[in-house]
């Protein structure tokens, strides 16, 4: 049984901003007892690979889960309509594989203690 | 002296992503042991307050430090100029206050631990 991380970004004309979420992405992927056999990353626009292509780039992988990440801040139209459009065609190519999206950043509970923890760097 | 933590989000036109951001700025003006005194918002666009509108309260209301938090995932545009743009002319109307800018929240180092634990969510 593997299990795919697939951190879905809004994607950026600028490569520099794209290139952040994959140094992210590398960052977790360093990470010890991870829950996940693979880190990857996919984006709604602007830059490569689409959500449906990493999606799928997953499942021929191997990936008999898939855990998507919506890296957003609000939930927003992306969020809420877009990102599961996208989901959903791969989702029904490959019903034996578990596609599931995570709540997206901006809902992550530890966030206001990190924004707090900000201001004690100065 | 007063210390103003003052949250900088992009701004929506749905209501319900600018009140995300404001109950996120509740969150942390409820936490124990702040280094701020208090915890306000200000919007680059799209909702209100401005930039300057919310650095500028702040002032009024007696704070001689503003740090700005900015609640952006990328460093693009927004972060790299237009934040600094806004807050420029309010610093120099009040010299003697300190307002300096924070890393954007994409820099947070705890974000691949924050999202590496999503993934044992399920």
């Amino acid at each position: 049984m593997m299990k795919s991380l697939l951190i879905v970004a809004h994607g950026s004309r600028r490569e520099s901003s794209n290139e952040e979420v994959r140094k992210l992405a590398e960052q977790i992927r360093s990470m010890q007892d991870l829950a996940v056999d693979e880190v990857t990353t996919a984006f709604l626009e602007l830059a490569e690979p689409s959500i449906p292509a990493g999606l799928e780039a997953c499942i021929q992988r191997g990936a008999s889960e898939v855990l998507v990440f919506p890296y957003f801040l609000a939930a927003g139209r992306h969020v809420v309509e877009d990102i599961p459009a996208e989901i959903g065609p791969v989702q029904e190519k490959y019903p034996a594989v578990r596609v599931s999206i995570a709540p997206h950043l901006g809902m992550a509970t530890e966030l206001p203690a990190l924004i707090a923890a900000s201001t004690l760097q100065k």
